[in-house]
């Protein structure tokens, strides 16, 4: 029921899901609603399994409320069915602060994980850089940020295969003491580890390949990812205009097209599907409101591949090797991490 | 001394700034190492006037060490100058932190704002949109964040002409609640104020044009400024890369080249020539530390620009009739802004 386009859209990418990928899907929500537009996509055939829920989690709802008083929303219901394991991950384009108070009461987290997070797995030049949290927590502390840290090295090592991954943390230069405050703490505690940190990172990091893992507060996070996309997506459709303005650059912009597939493709945010909820107990999966049917049914498969990867369970054994990220020196709490490798 | 080619490159855009807009220009540093670049630009019969500082705020220096340790720093010396007004504006592309210590030390603040802001004046599809603060308090109070948007209310209405300039907060969705601590406490600030205030925002509406000024804590705005800057670079040489990929995209390219100039030029930071430091009893201009030559012209051009618009001059005055923002309920501290117009 999530997403700004409503059931249409993520019926549609569930559709396309099912039959691009054969990716099996339940959808929770308002059956009436569902089942229209299951009909109206001719895809009543295709076994989509649907789950009624009678109640809808708003935008601008505060997630304690909707924890409270929405026993039976949507967003309720698709996490009960992740927790018994009726599926596999849970994915959710709604509200995000909803998504991550139902998922850590419902589904829980991980052992030496306060606060999930979310991580963007952002293509660059050479690979891969995660980016997290992306907008789970608007208001961490200096240990939460070692946590995200952790998270996000098990995810480029044993996912990615990065080797011996290189973290830095998002500031506004890369001189030691630059920062605010929250940054200059989680600076000292993610000096003391044993994470391959290479100190302050800045924007350019994420997208030219300079660092693999960008840790940073969920505030911060989210207006990176966003204004990221939108300039990307921005300049590309001001180099489409460009290529309207007179018969010669029509030409021109048709000439160079093919070329630019393959850039254009990188940085849509649509073929990302979104981007992972770490730390809990199950896979989550948080597509953007603002999706199409492509980007559904990318943000379904994103999901199928992590349930098969097992990031739940890769991150939840890289975590135990490291101790409790909770209570020991934060020396030792990474140290292990290392001797894994 | 600042900037991250050191003195070559700013003599070097002096030069420029001179030569093209007849700027008027004292340079401050090391007295050997600009005469030296003078004279490999032959510019020696130009009448660019040189004050010696016998030391250099580095880039990594704390502020507090710089202030106190570095009384003959050029920062320090470029300072007392426009204190004094020998010079109608102070431009330093160091260490900001250094820059806004020293400036508010010596040059001091208006009355009615506790800290000043970096304003980046940014071009957008309709004309301008303010971002403020770009880095130069990285852990402000909700009473900042108002003191800044009042300031980038009184530029862009008074020098951008713009008609009751609509106030935005920079925030993780547009909706009233999402945000972190310090953005929901502005956020009540704001709209109790007489300010033309929109809500929250989000990045795109920086490059869109969806709101004439963009209030943010100096951490954020400063990644957000550097990605904005960054991205729109990065696609465009992603772009020029695919035009020298097939000879078929190269005559795509070329046909395109004329097209494409009117944007490339708007998103090249260097034509902006930095932002404004506001809030100072005088003008302050900070460029990137990475621009080139024609960035440093820019940033001499703008300084003069805004000395001759008398920048300070006007928010003085409107600050003034909007009585003293640190104690006045905030409700009636921006009321007579609005009567003044």
């Amino acid at each position: 029921m999530g997403g700004d386009h409503g059931p249409a859209v993520v019926v549609e990418g569930a559709v396309a899901a099912v039959r691009e990928f054969g990716a099996s899907v339940i959808l929770v929500g308002d059956r009436a609603a569902i089942e229209r537009e299951v009909t109206r996509l001719g895809a009543q055939s295709l076994g989509l399994e649907v789950r009624h829920a009678s109640q809808v989690v708003g935008m601008g709802e505060r997630p304690s409320q909707a924890l409270r008083r929405k026993r039976d929303s949507s967003l309720r219901v698709a996490a009960e069915l992740v927790k018994d394991g009726k599926a596999a991950a849970l994915i959710s384009a709604g509200n995000t602060g909803a998504a991550m108070a139902i998922s850590m009461f419902v589904i829980g987290v991980l052992p030496g994980v306060d606060r999930p997070a979310i991580a963007a797995v952002l293509p660059n030049l050479r690979k891969f850089t995660i980016l997290l949290d992306a907008g789970a927590n608007v208001d961490p502390k200096p240990w939460h940020l070692l946590q995200f840290a952790v998270m996000g090295h098990v995810y480029a090592r044993d996912i990615l295969g990065f080797d011996n991954p290189r973290v830095g943390l998002l500031s506004v230069g890369e001189e030691e003491g630059k920062g605010n405050e929250l940054t200059k703490e989680a600076y000292e505690q993610l000096k003391a580890s044993s994470l391959n940190f290479v100190g302050n990172v800045e924007g350019r990091d994420i997208y030219n390949g300079g660092c693999d893992v960008v840790v940073t507060d969920g505030f911060t996070g989210n207006v990176a990812l966003k204004l990221m996309e939108g300039v990307s997506q921005r300049t590309l459709s001001a180099v489409r205009d460009a290529a309207m303005s007179s018969p010669r650059a029509r030409l021109g912009g048709a000439l160079l097209r093919g070329a630019l597939r393959a850039f254009r493709d990188e940085v849509d945010p649509e073929r990302q599907g979104g981007a992972y909820l770490l730390g809990l107990r199950r896979l989550g999966v948080v597509p953007h409101g603002r999706f199409t049917r492509a980007g559904f049914a990318q943000a379904i498969l994103r999901a199928a591949r992590g349930a098969r990867e097992d990031i739940v369970g890769q991150t939840q054994q890289a975590l135990q090797g490291a101790g409790a990220l909770r209570e020991a020196p934060m020396s030792a709490q990474v140290a292990s991490l290392r001797h894994r490798r």
